[in-house]
């Protein structure tokens, strides 16, 4: 059972980022394109319950992951159970004949960095912009863990009050229903 | 999209239908151990909607398997809709996780035999005894399927009046309520 421990935040130019990134010894483990496809739950209120089921496509992969609900604390710490899938397409249609719906996409061009052991992500996301996302690693205490994220942050110049845990769906979400305000 | 054409009989001897697969050309394709996890949905009704939903683990993989309501016909014909998976310990996870639970457990030694196209199964199923399961190709049309499914049947000596279109997750509760009743 893995816990993921991480918080993202805009950044109007990630170039600069990118450059603070490498400065400070950042590694560049590789570039992908993922598209996110989470799915509603047939009688559950996966959302108030803050869990989420997301199949992740990646490099022709798939990977499908069970997030539980967000822990209390400054940064994202939540469970993740995840399975790599052979046919993606057929474990939608499964899900989609067991009553799952698609409820949201999420598409972004990711340029994943390695520094201080953690994984920093210069994400372009569809219909949202540019973000950094960063990760702790998987061992160390939780505490480690989270002091970890926030040094690497301050570190790329990313102040902490700009860390959201907010997932990516979320701010789709209130992007939209901020632009429908404003009509 | 796949439909599955089968049908099985208990045996009693399963050297003797064995040898008579062997003596009428069938080819041995390989024996193995296969474990079958069915699970019930959280909020619907599957057995009654007559559907399923199975992992089954064999030599170390797994594949997850839905199985749509049989149609009418003298044989077993059903939609299936499957994809293997990499972690079956986790992917059993995510779906409880998800509130769907272990209804049943089929654990059989099958050795597969190919003949006439069709697939010839002779099955040692844990707590019911020995078994012939007769499934036809997937190319051909559904009357044609059935009819080779009943050539082969006669050809190794299974009466048609002996086979049956019930899993044998129905087979082994309908025995085990037969042995309750008796009690």
């Amino acid at each position: 059972m893995g816990y993921e421990i991480e918080a993202k935040a805009p950044v109007e130019d990630a170039s600069i980022i990118e450059s603070r990134v490498r400065q400070s010894g950042g590694e560049l483990i590789g570039e992908k394109t993922q598209v996110d496809i989470y799915l509603s739950h047939p009688c559950r209120d996966m959302r108030g319950a803050d869990e989420a089921l997301r199949l992740r496509l990646e490099g022709g992969k798939c990977v499908v992951t069970f997030k539980g609900a967000r822990m209390k604390g400054n940064l994202k710490s939540r469970e993740e159970l995840e399975f790599s899938v052979g046919e993606w397409e057929k474990a939608l249609e499964v899900f989609s004949r067991l009553g799952f719906k698609v409820a949201a996409r999420v598409c972004k061009v990711r340029r994943e960095y390695r520094l201080l052991g953690a994984s920093v992500a210069i994400d372009r996301v569809e219909g949202l912009g540019d973000f950094v996302e960063i990760e702790a690693p998987r061992t160390g205490t939780e505490m480690e863990r989270s002091a970890l994220v926030e040094s690497v942050a301050t570190m790329i110049g990313v102040d902490k009050s700009r860390l959201t845990t907010k997932s990516y769906v979320e701010l789709l979400e209130s992007r939209s229903s901020e632009s429908s305000d404003s009509m």
